[in-house]
């Protein structure tokens, strides 16, 4: 018991239990009294328990964005979008990062059910199953948004970029300039975005007549030692790759670096097109050529359709926006 | 009243207001009522409240991150060494962001003295005071540390890097390249990171016996264009300047922005170093010679230091931890 509470309590001459009960919105307490109690109480400079405050309030004024790591362009700038809605609406955002565990993420969705937050934005860590029970809970109980990464058997509203597409016109692209032996390089893990970028490869690959064997898809490692030793294989080995598409922005890095390395000219000896957010790809050397996805836009109508939600204007379930992706042409492809 | 609620007190045959005030950790209810009412509301699957669960165990096994943004290298890399060190305790880190506003900081700051957050790692936006009343106050409630940018009046911990002697060193390293007129880009805004690192430029010019006219520290603007035509003078103008230390990462890339599109040439006509955590800066055209601040480190310490004082092992008031910062050389410097 706070002498605060004590305090409050003297000076309105009512019972200690009453101020109690009236700061935890207590059903025993008439509306009257609780006003006058959280009056005094902010009169004096007390600051109430949030908890206690949300208790009254319902509305936590604040939304969760849970995503596997910041230290990505594509989230940090989906973060800045989402951020930007937000505060327009007078929300505070919570940032929450999974690392790519779902046993983690599992925990911290856990957590977010007990009404610490008003809705949810995610995106989920690879291996979270396609019809995952914890976040069809979550969806039922409060507004939840995905984006980019989505458990696409739960019913709620998803924001995504039409990976197959974008990874079927970086193929393409890289044919058209010459490529003879393209490697798709996959990322480690389970991924719908990743399997949608394979199949944007193998069917640009089979509508201009190419075969594929299996040697063109290579699926990463976790480790960034095995990795580049793969990398390094494919580059230096019988029958060099001369085209490499990048699902992801880090195994661009790697390549890059193997490259440096090995001392293999970048676009003469191999072609290199990545997934990636990086502002600063055209002052790579080469500049690279990218993939972008709309992240900021991406993480700006996520908040939107979230925010849309809880002002009840829409039936979130039905909600799917599909993004482009842009192809930006830069010195890593060039003839 | 939920259904849960009604469900619980009919099954253990004991009132409803009971029940209700035993979830909530009303002092009017004997512990092990409240054990008892516990137990099977976790064994019929019922979610408590977060926030009635928080009044019970004090602990939100929560703590707060407040910074000003995420798409900044130093600041994800710190994330990630807080990140490590908090789930090693079993907390869940809340990421806040201040877009260099301090009066969102001081809102931010006002909710989190409300008892979501068990403590809290905070990086100043500019312009926030010194002394300021908001940052104290909550220092005082619970265990705060500041990390790299600090209110460098407030009694509590801070985690630093040595940005004076870091920026005497890369000024010497110009020096030592043989570059005759340097330029200082100094970050907009008042922090007092960049107060340091102009004072190490000041300091390694006036040791080497080189005047420092005030045309030498030019303060860049917030508007990313007028910093651009700002920097295409100085590198254009009359007495061009030969070396230049950005004080901020977003500076180097505007540098290296102006000099592709002005066709100047980094290192022969214009050398570069940059306060900088890009991972990929020996990757750019030229590859950027940085001041590399220990970005992880800073955020594992700081967050050591917060779960030291939870466990009220330490004075945290007391603690001042300075981190080295490493200048790596590469070619935006070579002679």
């Amino acid at each position: 018991m706070s002498i605060t509470i004590r305090k409050i309590a003297k000076d309105l001459n009512i019972a200690v239990s009453t101020v109690s009960k009236a700061l935890r919105d207590s059903h025993e307490i008439s509306d009257e009294t609780k006003q006058k109690v959280l009056d005094y109480a902010q009169k004096l400079g007390y600051i109430p328990n949030a908890y206690a405050g949300s208790l009254k309030n319902k509305k936590t004024k604040n939304i969760a964005v849970v995503l596997p790591e910041v230290a990505d362009t594509f989230f940090s700038n989906a973060i800045n979008g989402i951020d930007l809605v937000a505060r327009a609406k007078g929300y505070h955002v919570m940032i929450y990062l999974t690392h790519e565990s779902p046993e983690r993420e599992e925990s911290i969705l856990q957590e977010l059910r007990g009404g610490r937050v008003d809705g949810v934005l995610i995106s989920v860590s690879e291996g979270v199953a396609k019809n995952s029970v914890v976040h069809a809970q979550l969806a039922k109980e409060i507004p939840l948004v995905f984006f980019d990464r989505v458990c696409e058997e739960v019913q709620t509203a998803q924001v995504l970029t039409d990976d197959l597409n974008a990874s079927y016109n970086a193929t393409q692209h890289l044919l058209s300039k010459g490529c003879k032996n393209i490697i798709f390089l996959s990322a480690a893990g389970e991924l719908s975005i990743i399997h949608q970028r394979e199949e944007g490869f193998k069917k640009a690959m089979s509508d201009h007549d190419q075969t594929i064997s299996l040697k063109q898809i290579i699926r990463c490692s976790e480790d960034e030692a095995k990795t580049s030793s793969m990398i390094k294989k494919i580059l230096t080995g019988k029958h060099p790759a001369d085209g490499i598409v990048c699902s992801v922005e880090k195994l661009a890095i790697q390549v890059y670096r193997v490259c440096q390395e090995s001392h293999i000219t970048i676009p003469q000896q191999v072609k290199v097109v990545a997934f990636s957010n990086l502002q600063i790809a055209g002052l790579m050397a080469p500049s690279l050529t990218t993939i972008m996805q709309p992240a900021f836009s991406m993480g700006e109508v996520a908040a939107t359709l979230l925010f849309n939600a809880l002002a009840k204007k829409t039936d979130i379930k039905k909600e799917k926006i599909v993004l482009p992706s842009v192809l930006q042409e830069r010195d890593s492809t060039r003839e």
